[in-house]
Parts: structure tokens; C-alpha cells; sequence
């Protein structure tokens, strides 16, 4: 008989039983609480067309880079589990590349991604059994009967997930017409928020060699003249203008670090014509996205909207994989990070701008405590973005609690944030990181740092009162 | 009814039942032992003058700059909370500051602030409410008439919280005439060591504004010309002897990097002559500095004041709130710092002088196991600081007993350092300390690595033992 | 009556007693299983002779680094541990220098180096009193008799520790003798592997002063014309395979930093004789260093041997230290490591060969989840260098479990390397690991992140299925 595959009510809180029971206590108030989701990869058109989710392995494992990594690492081509195939993957090949998962169960061991689908199997599609290659057909089926349940689309499962706001990742070109769809559903949009966010990144990297192209439709887009960096400056203003009004409350930024820059006006509509006509140097087009992205805070205090930085990531380093597979495949790797020198002109331009919310994220856990907690610790725009990516598992979330708290305490943090594309896996990422508040929360009272009611309101605010407040959502 | 504030007994002691009990049993032995406080900011005026604190604001909460910083975070102006205007507060100014930091309790949550705190006000002033805007005027009239008790003045509280030895810091022109008056008054001397700090900086930075006219003033001071290299010396060695002569043990250093150069006689006085005439370029006047200071050990070989150093930190970061309020106010931000090679021709020169003590305090935790633990395992006069400012809380402090102990042992670890201008605040900082080395140590017991006899022992040392050594407070 | 000195069977289980109990079934099920250990510095000599230890000094304290190193730190000189002196200790020299190290037992208060001492000393001499001055000849005469024990021998006591397989680590131009030795010995290699390890760190840098005599002797090992680049290419690769013929299944590499560089073939073979005449300049012998090194995984993708590699240490950092004593007494200190952009190159020209293993070790603890774990969690040959040297203890271990194993699965780390050429303290370092393990695998338990029946198997993977299948000793 195949060993059973469950769900302990406890999983994740402390093992000293006094501090259980307070984790306990705290976590029963927030679990039910709605999600919040300010910030994350889901495809808007999901949510408007209301699809049908396919087969078990494409909505748990093709689209999934977590687990598609570690199954690259031990061995699996990424293409066998569906990954640039799109529909020309046949049921045998879906059930192939699902026992693929299956069999590298041990694999998994003591990974997040093992702890978000034994979330995902047993809580929403109700298997039983461990994973593995015996077991793989039997779960293949009860999954994808699960997903001809009429009760299992997208914005049926929003409901069921208690998801009342989710922000999408858009092209600053894109129209934004799943959005508008969404909005007009008036049963839909009041009980939930889909909204874009912005994200311009390649727009502002003059050394790309598509910038150009990119500019252009950029402006088409705006209906503005972009030959001179005041018209690409509109321009940029309307299309966020035109996220707003769509319902965005933030931007998103990634750029390989975060150095900012605030350059005269004419020394910067100079390297702009220069780009614009291929004659950047190497150094003139860095300064130049140095200085366009700190120009992007400059609007955010005019338009509002939060902005949210992702820095500091080796794209695409396996060369090979990017040729055959593209981008986003899971061979991103995290570099170092600098925050105190480089966000200076930026922080001294708009750092205390009450108009200007600033949510900086790492991956480079050494800056929590020598670099963003400090800084949140100071300017009133500064919030510092919970952990991302490698680092948004259940030991690296305690690290970075433990850290950041006792220098900035709970109200500069901004609250869960999934980031994911796993639509599915959202429940159980916010349910995990809402257990470990309990459990940082839980330690607090035991060591008699804070009182148990102080506690349970705490947890509340993390997942409600922060966010909402921290991306605006109340206004 | 206003919710309770209360001090546990057991704070900061592990959860686990035995362990706490081990902890329970070490703090017992550690808790009643006297204070010594070998550096910090304590101005020896209160102490010459015994004056009365003012009221709870002034005392409190205007010089604390880790509460105004978290504050200011949260949208408070620090004008409100009294910084920069001295004496023009009103009663009903500083009643005002007050209810904000109480209004604001929350957001202290799970802080090394809010630890302090409650430590002061239940442990000092028997304060029983939790802070609030409601609460707030009523817990103000407590602590104002703690105040006013004759018993609550500096050197009252002095003997009270049994600080034994206090280092204030100061500049080395200054002509210490309180630290001379408390010397003088046999009576409290005998049972309370009050000494100065030599604090060099602004005199080792060539490329500063103000440069040559603090060499003139520290010429003036020495009487001793100092139109040449040698002149300078010799009025820095005349300077730290002034200072050793009124009790001083060590001399304190930060500057933004942490290199040492020994430059060639010559070479160092050509770049003397080119500084003084203001010719220096930014180069040669960093040389000039790093020289400086690695020349600072070398007369720490001669006259053995101990050398402590606390680099890497970005002052002032925010060129707005320095302009209004000037340095100290909250808004420095810590950098990475590199202690391997940048130590190495310092530590190459004088690094096993039996007269050289040498104490190095890191914000950048990332070196305390990489670098600074390694170091104070080989080098006979390198002592590993412990953690500061930012990193001077619960957490941060056990994650540096993790990291240096195992690697280091205890008898590389200068002891507790409070580094504060909070006079009420250093019995929390201490008993903290106290209680987190009884955690630690309690940890060793319960896993068998050391025998609970020894941890007694050594929690003694690190309270008493270590830092009378390491600041040769016994010769 | 002194103190005891005793080996709690629970040691270093967590504290807390439910945790406890599944540490003590995991580890039951592990401390019996036989030590596989794929690098270290034990001396092949020793077990080719089947050599008497000589003494408790020579045996515990004199070659041992770690030791010397804090004993050095706190004021001993090492010529007192017998340093550098070989035959010249006296019977009272050996024993003035033991008492040194009881004298200073409580100096190792909480390190990991009392910790396997103390389970040497305890475990396998049944030692029990604590190190003091009062007691130290006493330990000494009960070390000393073992010794004389007829099973006191190094093959004896690989077979009492279990010892199944262990490597050396050899220079390139090594007869490699004492392996042939052991190898032609049936009755002890049939149990017992003993291999060499291919370590050519002076072979490729040729900005050493002894570069060019280096390579000549490596030509003359190879029976090669190192003329060329393309001849030095051959005698390495025939060195490498003469190292293969005789077990090697590992090359460990250090140098100061990891930075990869493949350089065009007519490029390099340029660099090289440029060297080769001493006339490339420093950046010339450093690209030339970068590239050499990377071509040694060329080389591993042919003919199989494993690439370990141990960087970013500065070596002999106290230069009278090494005057004095030369190199290895403990005077390195590590600097700070940068992976992603340093093994680009290197692993998108062999990162996923399927002939190609790679183990990355580190010094620098924030690399692990910055860099290595999400580096192994995608290329296939990358795997992670468990904790080495300063941080090979527990506290630093438990960090490294906790940093890696949500991010990247066990399957990616490379199981217990004890790296040691402390022989007796190889069974206390591999049963700490085990203990450890037991403890990590324990709370994923509790907190029900992993059945017990997983965490069991898991464990026994670690131990030797991991090392077994990363060295490739299954083959």
C-alpha cells in the first residue's frame, strides 16, 4: 500500500509545545482572512476567459520554473515536461512528464515546492497517496477529475480562495483589454480586484538592441512623439496614466542592480538622442537607464503609484536553455545586492515624498539587515518587500522576520507577496507565510516581547492592514 | 481599562522548558553583577553637574535617535519629538512629542526599541499601562514625578544601576574638565570610574573641509607645531597621552572603509605638506587617511590605549534631514564592509603586539563569520566587537553568538558594549545581554557542549572577566 | 576531585523533547553506517606504514590547525605545540606542550573544536576528567598507552572507525607510491579504498615565482614536452589519468576567487609562452590562470574525475607567521566569494555535461543561498560543497541546512567532507554530521514538512548515497 500523503493542521508551526498553541491561536484569526495579492505572474486572460485549466500538468508543472529547475538539475529535460511544447503535448505526454514529477518526489524532499503541492494535492484536489511512479496515474485522475468540476475555473476558484485583489505583470504597450473585461463584469468586480501593473523594464535599457523598436511602439501606444526624451517622458507618463485608470496601483522594476541617478535635463536628453540613434556608448546607455529609472519615482509621486523593485538577477545564464527554451525557464541566478550608495540619489530626491511608496525586494539575504531594513527604518517611502523567489520558503521567511523586525518593526514590512504564476498555489503560499507569522509572532510572546492580543493583531494587519495600506488599496 | 505592561521574568530565555531552566539558573549568577561599560556616548556633564533629566521627553525620547528614526519612518517630523530645539520646548511640547512615540507604540512591535522601553518604563518607573494616546499624559506624570525624586539623578542612578566603569566619548581637544571633577570627588570616584574616549576621526580626514583647522586646534591643544608630519604626531601622541592621563583605556575610530596603509616616512609627509596647503587630491588625501589611522596603532602599541573601530556605515545619508537636523539623527545607513585584506597591513605590523588590543565592531554581518571570527582566532589583538546599533537586538545578538562563538570561542569577544547616549536605557541593554548569553549558553548545556558549571563560569566572564582583560581595566 | 569530562549520547539533538526523540531514531539508524570520505589531508604514508602515532601531542595537538590557531590567539607560541620543531620534541616538550592545550581548555569553550576533541578524547582514549593543568599529564598517560595498544595503528583504526573509503590529496607530480602500496595489499583494499586526489593549484598560476620549474617537473612526470600550451595540456591530462590509474576520482582546486575564462586556443597558447619566457604581465598570468583552471573541467568532462573546488581563502595572512612556520598553521583568512558571474563561463561550456560533476565549496556563508544552491538547482553538474573549515561546526552546518535544503533538495548537496588531517577526529566530524543531519531532518518532521519514514531514508542518503553517486565511487 502506497504510504499516505496528508496535511497536518500544525505543519510549520514551532515544535515547543507552549509556542504551538499560541501559533495556533494567532493563525485560527488570519486563516480565513482574504487574499491579498499586490503583486504576481498570473495571465489576466485566465480570469477574463475563465478557462478550463487543461490537464494536471499544465496547470501544475509546465508553467512552474520552481519545479521545473530542480527537475532540470536531476536530469529531466525541461521539453519532456511540456516546456515551449504548447499544445502539441498529447495525453501520454502529459501523463509522461506528470510521472516524471512524481518519480523525482524524494527529490523535493525539504523543498518549498514539495511543501506548496502536498498543499495543493491533498487540500484541493484531495489525493491521498504519495507521489511516486506507481502512484502517478492514480493522482493523474483524480486531478483532472477535479478540473472538470464546474466549480473549478479560474474565477470561481478566486472565490473559493478568498482572493479579493491580484495584480498581474503587464507590458506597458499591452491594452489591457482582459482588464477592461474583468471590470465591466460587474457581479465579477465587486467582490474582486484583477488589476495590471506596470512594468517597463525593457523600455528603459537603451543597451538592448530592441530598444529602439521598443520605444517606437511605445509611443504609438501613447499616441506621442518620442524623438526627444520629453516626448518618451510623456509618453511613459500616459501609459502609466493609462494602467492607472485601468486600475493599477503599482509599477514593477528589475533591472541587473539598483543604482540611481539623476541627471541634468540636457545631459540627459543628450544621451537619449544619442541612443536613439545608436551612438550610446556602453557607459552613455547605463547612465541613461540609471537615470530613466530613477525617473520613474519622479512620476510615481506625481501619479501615485507604488513602485516595487525586483533587482539584482543573472537572466537567463544557461545559454543553451535560453536558446532552446527562452527566457524565464529557471536559470536565473541571484547576484549581489547594494542598496545603501545606489538608491542615495533616488532616496534623497524622493525618499519622504508622502505621495511615494517604495517596496525594495532581494535576493541577496545579507541586505536585509545591513542595507533595506535600515533604510525602511528611516525614509518614510521605503517598505521593504517580503522574501522572493529562491528565498520565499518557510526557513528563509523566518531568517528574514527575525532579521528585519526588531531594527524596523512590522509596519515597514509589505506584506505577503507570491509573485507566482501557479495560480493554484496561491492559497498555499499565503497560507504558509500567514503560519509563519504565527510562528514569528508565537516566539515574540513566549519570550515575552509582545502580549498575545498584541500578537493577534499584528497578524491581522500583515495580512490585511499592510498591504492595503502600503499599495493604496483603500483609496 | 487600559491593557497591562508587564516585565517577565523570563524574557528572552529560550521556550523550551529545560533550556530555560538552565538559563533561569545562569542569569541568576549574571544578573546582580556590576555594569561595565567600556564605550558610549554619555555626556560626563550630567554626570559632573548631577543634573535633574528635565522631564520624560528630554530624558527619553529627544536624543534617542533609534526611536526618532522609527518615527520619523512612520510619518512623524522629528521637530515634533524635540530634535534641534533645545530648551524652546514647552511643557505642552514635550507632552505632545511624548503621546506620539505612545500613539505610535504599535509600530515599535517586536523592536530592540520597544524591548528597552518597557524594560525602563516598568523596571525604573513602575509604569503599569500600556502606552497609547489615552494612556499617555498619565504615564508622562509618573516618569515626571520619578524625576523629581532625589534619588534620581545621574550619579544616584549610577550607583542604582551599579555601573561600576563608564567611557563617555569625546574629542581630543577637549580639556575633559568633567571627567577631572568627578575624578576629583573622592567620595564617588572611589566606587565609580567615569573616563574619556579619544575620538579622533575629523582629525585623520585630510578631505575634509574643516581639516586644516582642526590640525591648527589640535596643535593649540598639544602645544606643539604641527607644520609637519612629525609635529602632528607628535601632538596626537601628546593628545591620547592628555587622555590617559585622565583614565582613558582605549581610543574609538569609524571611517567609511576599513584599510590601513603604512606609507614610507617621506612619502606620508610629502602628502602631509601637499594636505596642509589644500593640494591633496581625493586620492592622496584617502591615503593620507588610511595611513593615519594604521598609524593609530602603532601609537596604541606605545601608550596601549585599546583601539576600537566601527567603520562601514553611510552618515547622513539623507542630505535633507542633515541640513535641518545635523549628524546623529537616525538617517546613517550601514554599508558591506571588507576586513580581510584591508586589515592585513595593519595587522601585519602590530597585529601579536602584546600591547596592542585591537576591537572590531561590524554592521555587516556577513564578516562576523567570513572575516572577524578568523581574524580574532589568529591574531592575538583582535577582539571581536559585539553587535551595534542596528544589530545591537535579541535576535541579531543571538545570531552572533552562533556564528563567532564556535569559531572563536568565548575568550575572543570583547563583552557587552551599550554605545549609547541613553543613560536609563543601560541596565535594559545590559540585562539584555545577560539574559541572551544565558540563552546561548543554556542552548550548550542542553546539547551537551558544555557542562552547566563552565556556562556559569563563563557567563561571569563575559560580564566581568572579559572586557576588565580586553580593556586592561585591571592594570 | 576535577570534573568530569563525559559524551552525552544525545548530543547535539535538539532541545526540545518530541524533536528530540525522532533525532535519536534517525541517528540510530546512521551512526552505524561506514564513513565515506571523498576529501581530505590525511597522509597516505601514514597508512602505507601502518606508522605508530608517536605521541598524544604529535598525534592531537601539533598537526592540527584549528587548534593552533585559537591556542596561538590566545597567547601560546606554536613552536611551544611543536610547530615546525618534527623530531626535536623531548618526551617533556610533548608534554609541556599538552598542558598548554589543558591549560586552555576553557579558551575552547563552546568550539567545535572541544566538541571533537572531546569525543576523541572521551570516545575512543576513555578519558574522563576534564583538561586542566592538575589533569593534563594524567590525559597524557592514557592517550599514551592506547597508542602503544597493537590496534592503536592507522589501518586498525580505519577499521575500527569504519572507514570504507577515504582520499588524500596529492600533488600532480606524485609517484603516488604509499596508494600503489595500500592497492597491491588485498586484505586491506578489498574493505578499504585509499585514493589520491589531483590538486594542481601551483601548476596553474603562473604568477608564482617557481611557475617555469613547476611545469618543468610536471613535464618530466608526464614524460611530455611542455613547450606548448598544447604539451602542457598533454602532461596534465596524462598526469590526471596516471592519478585516475591509481583511484583518483576527485581534482580540488583553490585559488583566490573562482572566475572562469575560456580563452581563444591561440590566445592562450600566447598567454602561456609568454609566461613561460617570465614575461606576462600580472593581468596576462591571471587570465592565464582563469583559463587553465577552466580548462580543467574540460578536462574532467573527458576523463571523469570529479572537480571539487575550495576557494577565496588569503593564504599566509600573517606574514612573520609564515616566515616563521610557513604555510597551513592557521593564519588564512577567508574573503568574500562571488559564483554567478564567476562560473558563467565554465557552465555554459560544461555546466550540464552528463560526464561532469562539480562540488563548490565556500568560506563566504552568504553564497549558499545567493548563489550555490540556486546554481546546483539548475546546472546538473553543480552540487554544494557542504560547510568547510571555519564553518564546518555545528551552529554554521545547521545555517547551511537550513539556507540550501528548502531551495534545492538534498539531492544537490555532497554529503559529510570531513577535509581533515586530524585521522582520530574523523569519526567524531562524520558522527557530529550524522547528528546533525538527525537534528535538521528531525524538525522538518515536526513541523511536518517530511514523514519520519522520508527524514530515515533521507538521512541514510546523506550518508552514503549522496557521496557514493556525486564521487562517482559506484563506477
Amino acid at each position: 500500500m502506497a504510504p499516505k500523503l496528508t496535511l497536518h493542521d500544525d505543519r510549520l508551526f514551532p515544535a515547543d509545545p507552549a509556542s504551538r498553541d499560541v501559533a495556533r491561536r494567532i493563525h485560527a484569526v488570519t486563516r480565513g482572512l482574504p487574499i491579498i495579492s499586490p503583486h504576481g505572474h498570473v495571465p489576466p486572460r485566465w480570469l477574463a476567459r475563465n478557462e478550463h485549466f487543461g490537464n494536471p500538468t499544465r496547470m501544475l508543472l509546465t508553467p512552474d520554473h520552481y519545479i521545473n529547475r530542480v527537475l532540470h538539475a536531476n536530469g529531466v529535460d525541461l521539453s519532456d515536461l511540456g516546456v515551449g511544447r504548447g499544445d502539441e503535448m498529447t495525453e501520454a505526454d502529459n501523463r509522461r512528464a506528470f510521472r516524471l514529477l512524481c518519480e523525482h518526489w524524494s527529490d523535493l524532499n525539504g523543498t518549498a515546492m514539495r511543501y506548496w503541492l502536498t498543499d495543493q494535492l491533498v487540500g484541493i484536489f484531495g489525493v491521498d497517496v504519495r507521489p511516486s511512479a506507481e502512484t502517478s496515474d492514480a493522482i493523474y485522475d483524480v486531478i483532472a477529475a477535479r478540473l472538470d468540476e464546474p466549480d473549478f475555473r479560474p474565477r470561481q476558484l478566486m472565490d473559493a480562495f478568498r482572493i479579493r485583489f491580484i495584480a498581474t505583470t503587464d507590458d506597458p504597450c499591452d491594452d489591457l483589454g482582459p482588464h477592461a473585461e474583468l471590470a465591466a463584469d460587474g457581479g465579477f468586480s465587486e467582490a474582486h480586484r484583477v488589476v495590471p501593473t506596470f512594468r517597463p523594464d525593457r523600455y528603459l535599457e537603451p543597451a538592448r538592441p530592441d530598444w529602439n523598436e521598443l520605444v517606437d511602439a511605445l509611443g504609438a501606444a501613447a499616441g506621442a512623439d518620442v524623438g526627444t526624451l520629453d516626448g518618451y517622458t510623456r509618453a511613459m507618463a500616459a501609459r502609466r496614466q493609462y494602467f492607472k485608470d485601468h486600475g493599477a496601483v503599482s509599477s514593477d522594476h528589475s533591472h541587473a542592480d539598483l543604482v540611481t541617478l539623476v541627471l541634468p535635463h540636457d545631459e540627459a536628453a543628450r544621451l537619449y538622442d544619442r541612443a536613439r540613434r545608436g551612438r550610446a556608448s556602453a557607459d552613455e546607455a547605463l547612465a541613461l537607464r540609471r537615470h530613466l529609472f530613477t525617473d520613474q519615482a519622479r512620476l510615481a509621486c506625481e501619479d501615485g503609484l507604488v513602485m516595487t523593485v525586483h533587482p539584482a538577477v543573472a537572466r537567463n545564464h544557461d545559454a543553451d536553455a535560453f536558446e532552446h527554451y527562452g527566457a524565464d525557464v529557471g536559470a536565473d541566478i541571484p547576484v549581489g545586492l547594494e542598496a545603501t550608495r545606489a538608491l542615495q540619489p533616488l532616496l534623497n530626491a524622493y525618499g519622504n515624498d508622502p505621495d511615494f511608496n517604495f517596496v525594495i525586494f532581494t535576493l541577496d539575504e545579507d541586505v536585509y539587515s545591513r542595507e533595506i531594513a535600515p533604510l525602511a527604518a528611516w525614509y518614510r517611502s521605503v517598505y521593504i518587500g517580503v522574501p522572493w523567489w529562491f528565498i520565499d520558503a518557510p526557513e528563509s521567511i523566518m531568517r528574514f522576520k527575525r532579521e528585519v523586525t526588531e531594527m524596523a518593526g512590522f509596519s515597514r514590512v509589505c506584506g505577503m507577496i507570491d509573485d507566482t504564476r501557479a495560480f493554484c498555489s496561491i492559497p498555499a503560499r499565503h497560507d504558509m507565510s500567514r503560519r509563519l507569522d504565527a510562528a514569528h509572532l508565537a516566539d515574540l510572546v513566549v519570550t515575552h516581547r509582545l502580549d498575545e492580543d498584541e500578537a493577534v493583531e499584528q497578524a491581522g494587519a500583515l495580512v490585511v492592514g499592510n498591504p492595503m495600506r502600503i499599495f493604496k488599496l483603500d483609496r
